[in-house]
């Protein structure tokens, strides 16, 4: 056991502020944290705009899965068009960092809500999704009233169940109906991303899934251009099906969000064979807090990891997650296991990349195992 | 469909803003939301004091469950001794907040965060659980170099398999390291908190397994008396078992957290014979933002809603939840389901609250249907 005396120099002022500093060596980043492998993510950042730029297709890679204004530069310094979001309050926060072209992938409801987005299309280029007339009405008065044109897409359920309609005639009404908005709002095309095809692991069933889908999305396409509406923007693609769609013909842009950080659900996604593996670039990371015969307990749980698709993988070898209660993770060791200390520290690939970015206010940048910087989940809890 | 328009006077001017304020009536608060039910909470809060001073037994809510300052005075109010925290983060939030007497609950290891337990007992009274000798070697070291006094708890395992020692041997060898740095440390106890019993939905296998516990509890108290360490403090009782703990005759206070809020969760746990039901005080506010024949689409999802222990339960007659996904809850109609159109604002119960409530920057305290305050929650992200 080793003891720092005399460590209040170690002391962080304030739990606000981060749990890390450049310079620092890994072994120093306090617990529990996130971090983010910058030569992965750089990697996975490079190889998908290569990919999409050789398909001729734009990428739009979606904010939802980082919310960090830093990563979002990247892709867009990488040749990403902009990037989208989910809530008019993450669109906020890129705009607040100078992101001046962003898709709210998402049908957005109510006055106050509207009203902001209008509001943001004062100083971005911002797209949004409808599959209601009521949405239309609400976006068409918001953005007169601010003076704004502001782009929309209409989205299709080609087979997911969620938001989108479902039929031409729909789809057309919708169209018309937002002309009667312009100029201040604008049909530029549609939005169909297919929920459930991203996360089908087998990569022929998930190819005939979204094969299915293109022909609704055809029918659809063919009917507004017939009554005179084109569809500039073709947009979908999350990144289990992104290749897919880009190689279709038919999409204009994708609008991937894992593949830049990734996690164990998405690398179950078996690559089509012209798709690159992706890397882990986000890990948690955990201090040993109790340790037992039969187990070891780490210091971060459900608070700091979302199991909705399944607890972390803990990267020590020979040991496995057991369970994940509020603060503590139980893992326990195979007969071959690697020794572990009370005060270890030990990364974990998390099972879910999305939510449990948003459990955390910081991203430690490690290059190698120096931190090199520390970056703001800034669109951390923006529900709105 | 009602347009607002001219609503620039109800836009929130920055999303961290809370999205509700006194004297607004229910569904004017934007969504997704968080809603407090006073009166449920205050029925719990008054509910738990009286039953736990009938049976003699301090009362020290767990602050991990709710996160709020607010809260926890009102429960200091109605007479419980303190707080409950797992983390010296969430200490420090509380203390800042004028809560002078927390007991951290948890294992705390490395100098930064020993360092930081030792600074806060400079200004409350601070309790910490312990269950291996590094440990106790850190906080000894902190709070000797800080001239402070801590009360020590050594942890007991009673058949949860998470933190604690399993053995009276391994108290004692514990409770003599504390006592080496006297008068620093101080020994004032056990903990002995039964995880797995929380949750068992039977009363009599509730009690049954509490029982068992109960045996392994009585002999290391015994094997300290002999050696002399006397437990003026014995803890544990959280929702589950705290009537069957506090009946025990053997623990001294009691660390419920989820009954002030209550979820799906605990609901399903039925209450001993003597103990009351709890009222739901928590509750998801959400819009419903797609609409189709076979289901609706409302604004929050995975970011909004722990799904740990299940998914929210959405009160609106006949409809069920079906899917959550980062933003979105699909719910499902049955034959006789009431109606529903985009824009109306429903409300859910968490599956569980302590995880649902960390995702969460503001809890709107309703007195009916009228708002009538908004509470951070203050330690939202208090992992460290």
């Amino acid at each position: 056991m080793s003891l720092t005396l005399g460590a209040n120099s170690l002391i962080v002022q304030d739990w606000r502020s981060p749990p890390a500093a450049p310079g620092m060596a890994l072994e120093e980043v306090d617990t529990p944290a996130l971090l983010l492998d910058a030569d992965a993510m750089d990697h996975n950042i490079a190889l998908m705009q290569e990919h999409m730029s050789r398909f001729g297709v734009a990428l739009r890679p979606h904010g939802k899965a980082h919310k960090s204004p830093d990563i979002a530069h990247r892709q867009i310094q990488a040749g990403a068009i902009g990037i989208c979001c989910q809530k008019a309050s993450e669109a906020e926060e890129f705009a607040d960092a100078g992101i001046e072209n962003i898709l709210i992938s998402n049908e957005v409801v109510g006055a106050i809500k509207t009203a902001r987005v209008a509001r943001l299309a004062q100083r971005a280029h911002i797209g949004l999704c409808v599959d209601n007339a009521v949405q239309i009405h609400q976006i068409g008065a918001a953005a007169r009233s601010h003076g704004v044109t502001i782009d929309i897409l209409v989205e299709l359920d080609i087979g997911h169940g969620r938001c989108g309609v479902g039929s031409p005639d729909e789809a057309l009404a919708l169209a018309r109906l937002v002309a009667h908005y312009a100029p201040n709002l604008h049909f530029s095309g549609l939005q169909a991303y297919n929920v459930a095809a991203q996360h089908i692991g087998d990569p022929v069933a998930r190819s005939r899934t979204v094969a299915a889908s293109m022909e609704r999305l055809r029918d659809v396409i063919a009917a507004l251009a017939e009554a005179g509406f084109e569809c500039r923007t073709v947009t979908g693609g999350g990144t289990g099906t992104c290749f897919l769609d880009a190689a279709s013909g038919i999409y204009t842009e994708v609008q991937p969000g894992s593949y830049a950080l990734m996690d164990i659900d998405y690398a179950a996604v078996a690559p089509t064979s012209d798709a690159p593996s992706w890397r882990h670039a986000l890990f948690g990371y955990c201090t040993v807090s109790s340790l037992h015969n039969t187990h070891a307990v780490l210091d971060g749980g459900l608070k700091a990891f979302a199991v909705d698709s399944g607890p972390p993988r803990v990267q020590h070898p020979g040991w496995n997650v057991k369970t994940l209660s509020d603060e503590h993770t139980v893992i326990v060791p195979q007969a071959d296991a690697a020794a572990l200390s009370v005060g270890d520290k030990v990364r974990l690939i998390p099972g879910h990349c999305d939510p449990t970015v948003n459990l955390h206010d910081w991203l430690i940048v490690m290059r190698g195992n120096v931190v090199e910087d520390v970056w703001p989940v800034a669109a951390r809890g923006a529900l709105f």
